[in-house]
C-alpha cells in the first residue's frame, strides 16, 4: 500500500506514478488470438469443439455446444429458494433502473420546413461473454443481459466456458431469469469469434459484451468493426472518500471488497484525517487475517492499495476526478454536496449506509463500469449499449429552395460535382415545374 | 454494376455475395502502426516532426506544429463571402439538430427509499482527425466538431496533415466556425498517437474521432481503451429505394454522388420497376460521361454498384434492412410509411426533394455515419459520443435493511466474503444502534 499526503513536496510525482502504475501489464496475445479467430471463421463448430477439448478438457460434439432447456431448468432447481429470491430482488431492481433509462425519439419540423429527428432501435442480436470457473459471477450475467432485454433485443446468446464440464448452476439460473435465449459451453477467443462470425451452430450477433481474460479482450478488440463491442474491462478499482465519522472497519471492508477481486484490483482511501487513515489501515490489516480470499486481497492491497491524505474534502474530490475511478464511495456527512463536484467516475455511492457492494448486486444501476481511468470518456453498461440511432430528414421543394443553394456551394467547394448536381438538378426542376411534387 | 432480381432463383446467393463483397480489403498495417505509436509515446514531438518531414515533405520545428491564430484568421479571409455564408448555414443547422439531442439526467427515489439515477457529463478533451489533401472536407470538420462543442467539451484539438505544407483554407475556416480550440499540422498514425498519449506540444485527449486511411484506422484501433474512439469508418454507401415516378436522372445523380467519393464506395438502387431500373442505369451511363470525377465514379459503379429489382416496395425495404446502409433514400409517394419499417440504416432521407447530398452538408443530422453494414449496431455521430454517464445510488439505513440481505446472499454465493461483510457489518451496526445515522 502506498500512502501519500498532499502536503508532502513529492506528492505530485508520487500521484502521477499512481495514475499509470497499472498500465501496460497486458500480455502480447495478438497473434494467437488472430489465429484462433481465423480458424473459427474457416472451420466453425469443428474449431470450437477442438479448442474446448484442448483448453477446458471437455470433449463435445457440435450438438452438445448449447445447453438444453432441460439442463437449464435442472440447474434452477439446484439453487436454494433463498438464493433464487435474492436473484429476483437483484433482477427486478436492475430491470427497473434500466427501464428508467429508455430514451425518447426526436422529431420536429424546423423554420425552413424540414422535418428531422432520430429514432432509437434495439439491436437484433447480442452476444454475452461470461468468464468460466470462479470468475463466473451470476450477478454479472444479470447486469449484462437485463439491459439488452430491456432495450428490446430479441436474441441474446451467451457463451461461458465450463472447465472440466463444471458450471455454476446459479449462472444458468441468472441467465434464465435475465432472458438469455441461448447458452453455449464455449469460452476464450473462440467464443468471441463464434459470436462475431457465426458457426454452423451459433448464429452471428451484432454486438458482444461481457468481461474476459486477456485472450477474450484481444479477441473483442480484433472483431471490433465487424460487430460492436463494449469497453475492454480492466482490473476493478474503488476510491473511498471518507471523513473521520465513519467506522474505520466499514471503510476497511469496502476497500477489501475491491481488493478481493483480483491482485491487480486497486482500492484507494482518500481522507482529510491522517489519524483516521491510520485507523483504516490498521483495520485492513486486522480484517485481512480472517478473510477467505486473503492471499488475493493482501497482494492487491500491498501492491496497488493507496491511502491519500488531503487537506480537505474539496481536495479529495479533485484527486478522485483525476483518478477517474470505476467506483467512488462518498462516506461523509453531506455526500450530495461532494457528488455535485464529481466529473469522472463510473458509479458513485452516497452515504455511510450505501457501500459499493450494494451496487454490485442489488442497487439497480449497472455494475459493468469503466475501469482503468476510462471513466474520463466511457460509461457503465446501459440500454444505450443495446440500441442504435437512425437519423432522418424529410423535406419538400420549399425546404430545398431555402437550404439547397448552400449545399450546392459547399459541394462545389469540395470538388464533389455529383453531390452538387444531385441538389441543383432538383432546384432546376422546380424552376421548370409547379412546386407541388 | 450487378443487377439482381428477387424473382430469379439465384437471387439469395447473389445477394449474399453482395453483402460481403467489400469486406476484408484492409491492409496488414498492425506492425508499422504499433512502431509509430511506440515512437510517439517515447519521443513525442521529435517523432511527429520526423514523420511529418518524411510523409508530408514538410520540415517543422515543434513550435510550428500548431497553426497560429493569425494563420487561421488569414485562412478565413481567403474564403469567399458566399462560401463563408454557406458554411454558416450548415453550421447553424448542425448545431440546432445536435442541441435537440441533448439528453436529460435521471434521478428518482424508489419504493425501498433508495435514490438513484444517472448524470450526463461532457468529456474534458476531444481529438479530431481530419484527412489531408483532397479528402480534407470542411463539411466533415463541422460534423465532427460541432457535436463535441454542443455536448460541452471544452478542449477540442484537431490534427490534419498538410502535404507539402498545403492546407485548404476552408478547412481552417470550418474548424474556426465549429469552435476547434487547437489545430496541428500532423497526420497519420503519429497524429493519433500524439492525441492519445500526448507530446510536449499536444496534450492528450480523452476521445479521438474522425475518418482516416488504413494507418489512421489501425492506430485508433490500437489506442482504443487508452482513449475512446468512434467507429472505424469504411467506404461510404447509399441505398436508394425509388418507384417509377422519380426522374431517373435525379436517381442516377444520387447514386453517382456516392460513387464519386471512392472506388470502394457502393451505390445501390432498389426498385420494383424493371423498366425504371433500365432508365436509371442508362442515365448513370450518360452522366458518367460528363462528371469531373468520372474515373473514380465509374470504377465504383462498375465494381460495387448494384441494381435490385423487387416484387414490391415492401420487399425493397426488407432488402435495405439486410444491407443496413449508411444512407437510405426513400424516393416514393409515401416515404413515411416505408420509413416506419426501417430497422437498420445510419440516416434516412424521405421524399423526392430530399436527396442524401442535402444531408451531407446542410440537413442538420450528422453525416458521420456507420458504414460497412455496421448500422446493425452502430449510430451516427452525436452529442452522445462526447458525453459519458455517471450513475449514482444513495440510501440510508432503512433502504439497506430492505435490500441488503439479498446482496449479502448473492455475495456469499459468489464467494466474495468482503463484499458480504461490507453490507452485513453495516446491518449489524444498525441492530446495535438507533437507526438514524
Amino acid at each position: 500500500m502506498k500512502r501519500l499526503d498532499t502536503r508532502n513536496p513529492g506528492f505530485e510525482a508520487d500521484f502521477a506514478s499512481l495514475l499509470t502504475a497499472r498500465e501496460e501489464q497486458g500480455q502480447e496475445v495478438h497473434k494467437p488470438v488472430a489465429e484462433i479467430l481465423a480458424a473459427v471463421r474457416q472451420k466453425g463448430d469443428a474449431t470450437l469443439c477442438a479448442l474446448t477439448e484442448k483448453f477446458d478438457r471437455l470433449p463435445l460434439t457440435p450438438a452438445q455446444l448449447a445447453f438444453t432447456a432441460d439442463e437449464i431448468a435442472a440447474a434452477c432447481t439446484q439453487v436454494s429458494p433463498e438464493l433464487m429470491a435474492a436473484l429476483d430482488v437483484a433482477a427486478t431492481r436492475i430491470e427497473s433502473f434500466h427501464k428508467a433509462q429508455m430514451p425518447s425519439d426526436i422529431r420536429y419540423t424546423d423554420d425552413v420546413g424540414m422535418t428531422l429527428g432520430l429514432r432509437w432501435i434495439a439491436l437484433d442480436a447480442v452476444g454475452l461473454y461470461v468468464p468460466g470457473g470462479k470468475a463466473a459471477y451470476p450477478s454479472s450475467v444479470l447486469m449484462n443481459a437485463i439491459p439488452a432485454r430491456v432495450a428490446g433485443v430479441q436474441r441474446l446468446a451467451m457463451c461461458v466456458p465450463t472447465p472440466d464440464g463444471i458450471i455454476n448452476p446459479l449462472v444458468l439460473a441468472a441467465a434464465h431469469r435475465a432472458g438469455v435465449t441461448e447458452i453455449y459451453r464455449v469460452g476464450g477467443a473462440q467464443a468471441v469469434g463464434a459470436m462475431a462470425f457465426g458457426t454452423q451452430t451459433i448464429r452471428p450477433v451484432d454486438r458482444i459484451v461481457g468481461p474476459g481474460n486477456a485472450f477474450v479482450a484481444e479477441a473483442k478488440r480484433q472483431v471490433f468493426g465487424h460487430v460492436g463491442i463494449d469497453s475492454i474491462a480492466g482490473p476493478s478499482d474503488v476510491v473511498v472518500i471518507s471523513d473521520s465519522a465513519t467506522d474505520p472497519r466499514l471503510i476497511a471492508l469496502d476497500l477489501l471488497a475491491q481488493a478481493e477481486h483480483d491482485e491487480l484490483a486497486q482500492a484507494t482511501l482518500i481522507t482529510p484525517d491522517a489519524a483516521f487513515a491510520d485507523k483504516v489501515t490498521e483495520a485492513v490489516t486486522t480484517e485481512l487475517k480472517t478473510l477467505t480470499r486473503t492471499t488475493i486481497a493482501s497482494a492487491s492491497w500491498e501492491r496497488n492499495g493507496a491511502v491519500l491524505v488531503t487537506k480537505d474534502l474539496e481536495e479529495a474530490i479533485t484527486l478522485a476526478n483525476r483518478l477517474a475511478p470505476e467506483h467512488l464511495e462518498l462516506m461523509v456527512d453531506d455526500p450530495e454536496a461532494l457528488f455535485a463536484k464529481v466529473r469522472h467516475a463510473g458509479a458513485v455511492f452516497l452515504g455511510r449506509f450505501c457501500p459499493e457492494a450494494v451496487g454490485d448486486y442489488v442497487g439497480g444501476p449497472n455494475h459493468v463500469l469503466p475501469t482503468s481511468r476510462t471513466a474520463r470518456f466511457a460509461s457503465g453498461l446501459s440500454v444505450f449499449d443495446f440500441m442504435k440511432r437512425t437519423t432522418f430528414l424529410a423535406g419538400g421543394p420549399d425546404a430545398l429552395r431555402r437550404i439547397g443553394p448552400a449545399g450546392v456551394a459547399l459541394a462545389q467547394a469540395e470538388g464533389l460535382e455529383a453531390h452538387a448536381l444531385s441538389i441543383s438538378a432538383r432546384l432546376d426542376a422546380l424552376v421548370q415545374t409547379t412546386p407541388n411534387a
